[in-house]
């Protein structure tokens, strides 16, 4: 399939993006997951707690064991912002475990490749004080 | 004084601005910290265990608090690496502090504005496995 032309609105295609990682990990959608991620880019990704995985490989296999099998409950995504910074995108949001409040930070970064947004960077780490949603979410965000 | 002309060595730009992050926070020196952060761009910063901070305002009332002492010890940044997205620069490193294995991971993104390389979002969470100094360092990284 041909690029797309540039969309008017680069923030909600990132929200889009930043929604299919949360989906892909909760479907256990290695090839989605797969897709997500960057090429033409080095990639790197800090899971919870865990040093860092460094390259394309390296993260990809780290996926390849997480999603094994698919998680018993979807990894929800709650409070999404976007920082555009032109064909670079920072995403700062919170996971948590289905409708439970959210036990995670995490900063995910997309940059355009071939006019899609794909995956550069995630770093997951745990916060002291849970976030509670503002309102039940049905998505994964 | 007027901006310099492009670096052709962007990677080690990015990394002397990520040693002054280092050395702003160690030396407890909030002017230098102030004139880290970007002033043209949102920034975010999650510190450890936290939840989001939004906006330059709220980050730099944390780091007036956080550093209205200096640090008994200094913070060190381990095995830094970039990322360089155009004008967008992701560095994943670990934070120690002195000599002691470095218990956090750390994601920070740059933007060049007005050709200075400016911090944008900052993430530090605690990792299970501290990680060890190669080498014993003399420096802030």
């Amino acid at each position: 399939m041909p690029p797309v032309a540039p969309s008017s609105n680069p923030e909600a295609e990132v929200l889009l993006a930043n929604e299919s990682f949360y989906r892909a990990f909760s479907q256990g959608d290695l090839r989605s997951m797969s897709k997500l991620w960057a090429h033409l880019t080095t990639v790197t990704c800090f899971h919870p707690g865990m040093q860092a995985l460094v390259g394309r490989e390296a993260v990809m296999r780290s996926w390849s064991r997480l999603l094994r099998r698919r998680p018993e409950v979807p990894l929800r995504c709650l409070d999404p912002r976007v920082q555009l910074l032109g064909d670079t995108a920072i995403v700062t949001c919170y996971e948590g475990a289905d409708q439970n409040p959210a036990h995670l930070a995490a900063t995910n970064v997309y940059v355009r490749e071939n006019l899609e947004w794909k995956m550069v960077h995630h770093h997951a780490g745990p916060i002291e004080h849970p976030v509670t949603p503002r309102k039940p979410s049905s998505g994964w965000n």
